[in-house]
């Protein structure tokens, strides 16, 4: 996927060496939205985080119920929605809409300026429809580019960005895309400007050796760790894309990736809680 | 009604007389939101307009019609819906979600950078829950605020700027409110920065002498004539509040308001279309 970065056109590896900007980018999945209290506890610590920081929300239970309300059939595939034509219309609603809104609400409440925006906002991410051999996943986007310049102006501002996972293809067509992938591909597009740090947080603590016991946590993790523990299936295979994308980050210069529970922000930020996946030996 | 705006505080009468560049704030209604076709030409011509532009959408149709299949009663007041907390969820949803971002995208198609917000994103428009002393409007907010600096910022990017209809309290309330009002206020709000022009469109070409005929257009209009006129009764009943805000607007340093047919955009701007209403003798 292609970057547009106006900072490495013109001035590359000089930008890249002054990082010294902490920049946190944070995912939270469809539990905390779903659990209004978790969904505060998260969104007061967030407010709190010093620095600039990007937060990006997935959708929650809330669209498969009003879909339901509505007589729209969902179908699932991999854990992924099929999105057709009255499905995308209400995960518009839901998560550029109603989850979106409602969290920049919180946030202003708490004293932390930030704007709402979906991919389309800014041009900030553009997608493709997907194009796969034997399934139709309908109005589902992958990314093609992020508009790093643009979202570096947003933050430039003082003002936290929360990002729903609704993209768009250039031709007016919105589009329904995975919110790991954007957090993602986000990071990745920031590392020129600042030290990212990128946290999915979710209801575990962390990437756990036992999928049923939550005490069971890798505090670290470097690639060659990662390869060990694949290899004595010592991972719950649920986590394996969520590890991939992380290393697939690492790569792209940023700082360090966390996975944990939402519960536990402070801690997830200092070190004292969830999985640290970095480059060190 | 307060405005937060920087630029008064410090430079005043300086920058007032240097405002050269010119901004168009412009307004639609519910009747061209529910018409695809005319929605598509009224945004082609939108992305057309040279220099900075803010859109202010209101609702239509869709949000009642959502309700009703929900099972959720919309009560109506003198033209107003009283908002309750499931018809919030919808406005919002609907408003905020579907309705803003696919203007965005459809505006993105046409190459104009468009940034979809509400009043809360970047805390650009505070209100209050409305107080009456016999009706509760529910959820319904009146202004207190536009943050014109936050605003100012936005469209210094070379960003159209799309306003949908739902503001917040700054205590993490989402309120529903009228869209006419908050193109009034942003408009006035601006007028500090730049030379604002305030268009109101909807389905007739103008302000007419007789409702029931759309060539009955009244071209120009200064107090004087607007006074004559409503003495007169020779001004249709539902345009009156629409008038006032806009004399308002001017008294508020807005250079003409213009009030025409969002089929004819371009003659409105031009001053071929529609009705101007201007301080001039």
């Amino acid at each position: 996927m292609g970057c547009t970065n106006g900072a490495r056109s013109f001035t590359g590896s000089i930008i890249f060496a002054m990082n010294t900007q902490l920049l946190h980018v944070i995912k939270i999945g469809g539990g905390v939205i779903d659990n209004e209290t978790q969904l505060q506890k998260f969104l007061h610590d967030y407010a709190r985080i010093k620095g600039k920081k990007i937060l990006v929300h997935g959708g929650g239970k809330m669209a498969t119920r009003i879909a339901e309300q509505l007589g729209i059939k969902q179908t699932m595939l991999e854990g992924r929605r099929i999105t057709d034509a009255a499905t995308l219309k209400i995960v518009t609603m839901v998560y550029a809409g109603y989850i979106n809104k409602s969290i920049v609400a919180i946030l202003q409440s708490y004293g932390c300026n930030a704007l709402g925006v979906c991919g389309a906002d800014g041009n900030i991410i553009r997608a493709h429809k997907r194009d796969h051999p034997t399934v139709d996943y309908g109005f589902a986007g992958d990314i093609d580019s992020i508009h790093a310049q643009g979202i570096y102006s947003i933050l430039d501002q003082e003002t936290s960005l929360v990002i729903s996972p609704i993209t768009h293809d250039g031709k007016g067509q919105l589009l329904n895309t995975n919110a790991d992938t954007i957090a993602n591909e986000v990071a990745i597009s920031m590392a020129n400007f600042y030290q990212v740090r990128l946290l999915y947080c979710f209801e575990k603590n962390g990437v756990l050796k036992n999928a049923e016991d939550n005490t069971s946590v890798i505090n670290k993790m470097n690639y060659i760790q990662y390869q060990q523990l694949k290899s004595n299936n010592s991972i719950f295979a649920g986590m394996i894309p969520k590890l991939d994308n992380a290393f697939k980050a690492l790569q792209s210069g940023i700082e360090k990736v966390i996975i944990g529970n939402s519960q536990n922000l402070n801690e997830l930020i200092s070190g004292k809680s969830g999985t640290t996946i970095t480059n060190d030996e």
